[in-house]
């Protein structure tokens, strides 16, 4: 070895589910099924079958999503996945209640183009209980601010960007969603573990499967911090 | 804004196959099947029921693969997916032919503990035709020299990181798999876009989805540069 190795990335933090048979998803999605294919005892090697959505478990939502002439997740500039994000501190709240603008004040002069927004709502200690589908949501003025601050990429550690509408429930509608998507933007769901990204400028990694066509695709979504 | 946004990641380079109903798997393993679960018209939005195997498409190898009581994917370090990278130009052999540790001399003095590398062969020019599958592999002498070296992290733009045995062939045995994940390593296979990674000091992400218990997982592969 010529020297020592420069240490270009520190302190990965993963903020990614598990992916198994216990994943919750949006009601009505195709839920995650894995079972072996192969076996080391039969075959020599193991390999496993895996069923689930494109957007079960930790995932991003491409423009196609919900706009038939939306960008697929595989048409994207990777730039959206991968760059600088602000992780916002809004634990504490009741059940179902939005997230607006105001709440946002307090890294409103750190947002703008090219830099994530992740929301740190502590829902993930919910994950796997009826409470999960409980989750505070952003609301869809404060979605359209973010927008025009040049946000393109928001993410949050609950299930939806939008509040989530159960069997028999009104529709809570899908404001915020249309608001990022419809500028182009992305929005990553189900991360897990925002309270461990304590760096004060986090790399975030969001790259999603490469999925042909699709309107969005799981990911392992990390934080780090880098070092040139 | 309080300021210029830090430019931590540049030009990120996508290493990754897309995956859909055409991508080839290794012999016996399972194929992509990609319909739609729900549809704008119908629901609402666009979401689809993913079908495949956990080493489809590009993905990463864990060493329970081959090895009962190896590490599963989703219980190694993250350092093994995420960091410095070299690769390692071994274009223009003839099908089939070992890639030997001599070959690597040129890259040998930037190898060692916390550094991926990646055999740049040139083989994903061939993906979606029979040549795919008559890929240059890695010699199991150069698998454990690389080891010995202190490598955990090895990847390449082909099939296998062993030759790929077809129906009716004799085996050709997985020796440089044994050797990379009987040392707690891991294999990265199907990359493409080699050619592309300019820089330097690459950083490398492989990082698998965090499927529990699993043999593999697929990624979505990329190179960058950082600036901290």
């Amino acid at each position: 070895m010529s020297g020592p190795l420069v240490p270009s990335v520190r302190g990965i933090v993963d903020l990614s589910h598990p992916l198994d048979d216990g994943t919750p998803v949006y009601p009505g999605d195709p839920v995650a099924r894995i079972e072996p294919a192969t076996t080391i005892e039969e075959h020599g090697y193991n390999v496993l079958h895996v069923r689930m959505g494109s957007q079960t478990g930790t995932h991003v939502d491409a423009p196609f999503h919900f706009l038939e002439d939306g960008a697929r997740i595989d048409e994207l500039p990777l730039e959206l996945f991968l760059g600088p994000a602000v992780v916002a501190d809004l634990r504490g709240r009741a059940p179902r209640t939005p997230i607006t603008w105001a709440d946002l004040a307090p890294v409103a002069d750190r947002l703008g183009p090219g830099r994530m927004l992740l929301l740190h709502t502590g829902w993930d200690a919910h994950w796997g209980t009826d409470a999960y589908f409980a989750h505070p949501y952003l609301d869809g003025d404060a979605a359209q601010r973010l927008v025009d601050a040049g946000v393109r990429t928001i993410g949050l550690d609950a299930l939806s960007l939008d509040e989530t509408v159960l069997d028999g429930e009104s529709a809570g509608g899908f404001a915020a969603h249309l608001a990022v998507l419809g500028a182009g933007g992305v929005i990553v769901e189900n991360l897990r573990n925002l309270s461990s990204v304590t760096s004060a400028e986090p790399v975030v990694s969001v790259l999603p499967l490469r999925l042909t066509g699709a309107d969005g695709a799981p990911v392992r979504a990390v934080a780090f911090d880098v070092a040139g």
